[in-house]
C-alpha cells in the first residue's frame, strides 16, 4: 500500500487568545522593528506516515485515529490534515 | 502592499531522535492497534501574518527575522518557509 505523510495542524480556535503568539510578537519581533509582521499564532504540527489506499483515507484514518485517542482537545482546539503522498 | 500568511515549520533534523513523536506512536497509536501508522514526528508552527510585496519576499523577510532573533536552534532544528496570499 502507498505511503503518505499527513501534516495535522493543530492550533487554538480563531476566537481565542494565543498568548504564546502575542508574546512572540509583542515582545521579541515588534521590538527587534519588524514592523510589517502584523499577527503571529503558534501551533502545534504532527506528522503521520501512513500507509493508506488514497490520499482521502490517510486523511480520514488520521483524523479518526485523532479524534479517539484525544490527540487534541475539540473544545479549544482547530485541527487540519493535509495528506500528501511520499 | 498585500498580506501574506508565512507558515514557518520548526522540527528537529531529520538524524535526531524526536521523543515527543516516538512516545505518540509506541504508547498511545499503536496501543490503539493503528498498525499502519509507521511513523510520528513532532513539529513546531508559527503563523506569520506579514505585509510584504511579493510572495518571495514575504517567505526572505520571515526567513531573517526568525534568523536574527533566534526564534530556532539551528544547530538541532530544521525549519521550512512557505507563504501563501491572504
Amino acid at each position: 500500500m502507498p505511503l503518505f505523510e499527513v501534516q495535522v495542524i493543530i492550533e487554538n480556535k480563531p476566537g481565542m487568545n494565543d498568548p504564546e503568539g502575542e508574546t512572540i510578537l509583542n515582545d521579541l519581533v515588534l521590538k527587534g522593528s519588524y514592523s510589517e509582521v502584523k499577527k503571529i499564532r503558534s501551533a502545534k504540527m504532527l506528522k503521520f506516515h501512513i500507509s493508506s489506499k488514497t490520499k482521502d483515507t490517510a486523511e480520514k484514518t488520521t483524523k479518526k485515529l485523532c479524534d479517539e485517542l484525544r490527540i487534541y482537545n475539540p473544545m479549544v482546539s482547530k485541527v487540519t490534515f493535509s495528506a500528501k503522498p511520499i
